[in-house]
């Protein structure tokens, strides 16, 4: 079921992107220059496609075939599209249960989330095209399969599908400690979303000011948070038993 | 606060484990003979200190100085005992809540879950000497510094622990899909402990069979089991809602 993960040359990455194909990130080469390369940059920039300028060595080890400078990895799943994905939770009758990863980047807590949302009957994961964690193999091998399962939407903004999923009628609720309210206090009942944020910042401040309810998971220690993965877990699972 | 990580040295690594230093684990050189390396094996032995036998390369790269074939590595904490710690739980007039891991051997799983026994108020954590993940830099990083703060009892046996747990009058679970109840049909609310089985094999069916309770997380998808960590986390966030 995985894909081919490299496609290489400029020519070959414009068609990739012209074609749908899903992207996870695009490498390319510093200060090349040349029309067929920038017509790349701007298709990139125009599609919202996370896109990073390395030395050419970093290319070389990505591919031993001619690249041209240009390398893109191509994730193992396909992604879905949030208005589709959306539309199709509320039509099947389910409560729907989204999740927004807010540029959690590192790849084994998303694996472990994603894994935690397969068990926990989560109807999409939705996370932002820049600062996300790979969706790659090792993205794949920590969520024990789980990302071939649970539908992923990349965003160009995490703020919008808020607005978006509010829109549809659907309670977005933040995971932050900037509340007094902990998950017991808080329903998860209605059709909602859980944000969770990166490891290192949390929520971006921007996005806690637009969502419904916020809440924290009480800590009875003097250590100041938890892994996210962990935390995420401990909020899914509170959903899981208020839906009993 | 870290202290030395290893000892070297046969006569030196004798003395630590007669002083009572907690050694995390011994490394002996294959095939080697001769009266003191005797002497250290049996004392290894008796003490119950987890050891093994490795080719002269690994023990150089473990340290440049010379070793005689034996490195002791030393862990950055002091562990409990197991007696005098619940005896101080009991004492405290808390509510106790132990873990118990059953051969959990992966590092950042072991690190994440003393970080979430921290935040949930877990009176300590009880580990097998053979077998579970080593204490260790590693273990404190991805424990947030944790394992600083939450008393740590190494034991022979599991099975053992979980018998002097039930003589001092507290209920032990153990966290396993072998059963038809939920976290949210088994109650934390008195005095107890919570087993957590390895990542591959989950509990020792010999110690199963001696628990009070079982009780599982509901897995609504196909994925048939979570990452320990966060399975973990669920349980001691199912207690602390309890017992609010």
């Amino acid at each position: 079921m995985e894909k081919e993960t490299t496609i290489f040359g400029i020519r070959a990455v414009i068609e990739a992107v012209k074609s749908g194909e899903s992207i996870d990130k695009v490498f390319l080469q510093k200060g090349l220059r040349g029309e067929l390369y920038h017509e790349l940059e701007q298709l990139l920039r125009k599609e919202g496609i996370n896109c990073s300028y390395v030395p050419i060595e970093k290319l070389n080890r990505l591919t031993k075939m001619n690249h041209q400078g240009a390398v893109a990895q191509i994730a193992p799943i396909d992604f879905y599209d949030l208005e589709g994905l959306v539309m199709n939770v509320l039509e099947s009758g389910k409560t729907a249960m989204f999740l927004l990863l807010d540029q959690l980047s590192d790849v084994r807590n998303f694996g472990a989330i994603v894994r935690t949302a397969e068990c926990t009957g989560v109807s999409g994961i939705i996370v932002q095209k820049k600062g996300g964690a790979p969706v790659n193999g090792d993205a794949i091998k920590t969520s024990a399969g789980a990302l071939f399962k649970v539908p992923i939407c990349k965003v160009d903004h995490i703020k919008d599908a808020v607005f978006y999923l509010q829109a549809s009628g659907i309670n977005v609720i933040a995971a932050t400690e900037k509340t007094n309210d902990t998950i017991y206090d808080v329903s998860f009942k209605e059709p909602c979303a859980i944000i969770m944020g990166s490891e290192g910042k949390g929520i971006n401040p921007s996005v806690l000011k637009v969502v419904n309810a916020k809440a924290k998971l009480p800590l009875l220690g003097e250590i100041e948070s938890l892994n996210v993965s962990v935390a995420c877990g401990a909020f899914l699972y509170e959903a899981v038993r208020q839906r009993r």
